[in-house]
């Protein structure tokens, strides 16, 4: 059983043990999944790109919760919708190797913009 | 090495042979994971919940896709903060399970809205 | 000078009494915005639809102030960029008009999801 | 009457000529608006701050049509929820300004990321 499938099935006790299965719509965890994301973007919203790399330990830890936050809502929805996340994100890794090609993309957030 | 390590290994190799690091500032990564989750969004917005809990083909692809993206740009953005993000969501957990004790949490969405 | 001219001159102003014009360039604004947006995410986030059209008290007076809160950081944004929101607005339902005639897109969401 | 309740007017009629009143609940309305409020964040999310603050034309013109699209969602999503989005801006301006004073919250991105 690997990590993801350990997050898995632990969400799936904790919302079964609160009844909380009928709350867990696909469309409702993805609502709460961008709210989550919402909650990252605070995180770094007034802060320039150097500061961003080099967070003081408070928003470090703050960034840390949001990353959870997003990372269970993923776990639970894509659990919700019998999707595998890691077998998705491999297959997107090939999908974006053959559009952004390394010689071709090197250095330019244009190409970068449109994927 | 587990799945998220790998993942986390495949983007870094892909930013460096691209030299998009420099694009991959924390704060443009929180950027790009919400306009992802954005793109969640737009599957769900006008579908009921049954509906959503019931996906035709080509909406189910595009959600499993979207929940790659959101994944990729998650484990990018936690590797430039140095967090690992299983750890994060272990804790979180834990947190959540004294937050919401089962008990009183049962069947209360108006508990679970002050997540 | 209308409504929203007075709000963006007000917005103006504050910014300028507290210095914050370094803090307000368009990218931080967009993020703010979409940070906005996910706070009014969470008061919906586990309603029913039928639910949402009738708010109790505390969840309409939530709304209210995300929906003020995202309508200064559009006023904001837009002012920062030189747009006119209104004028792009009205621009936007000529164009939604041409995409979906009233005859064609009449009851179906299909049409609409593509909006 | 005003740019915003003309707005309201014809976002109205255009709901009704096509059915669309089913669909447009707060919950559904406030998921679009967030939608749209994540391609504003894609138009920014690989420029620095200060190319955003210096959008070639066509960004420019993507930017635009992102904020008429918030701005639309919001005005229809304030309507079914019977709420003046302009008061509860006047109104937030207020509480903002006793929030953070003028002298206190000079320059200070800090104050601010308490928003």
């Amino acid at each position: 059983m690997t990590e993801i499938d350990r997050l898995r099935e632990q969400l799936r006790a904790f919302a079964e043990a609160r009844d909380w299965e009928k709350f867990h719509s696909p469309k409702n965890l993805a609502m709460a999944l961008a709210a989550e994301a919402g909650e990252l973007l605070e995180v770094f919203q007034w802060m320039t790109e150097p500061q961003s790399r080099d967070l003081p330990p408070d928003a470090r830890a703050r960034a840390s919760e949001e990353i959870a936050d997003v990372l269970l809502y993923l776990v639970r929805l894509a659990d919700t919708l019998g999707i595998d996340p890691i077998d998705a994100a491999n297959r997107k890794i090939v999908t974006n190797a053959a559009r952004y090609p390394a010689d071709k993309a090197r250095g330019s957030s244009k190409k970068y913009t449109e994927l």
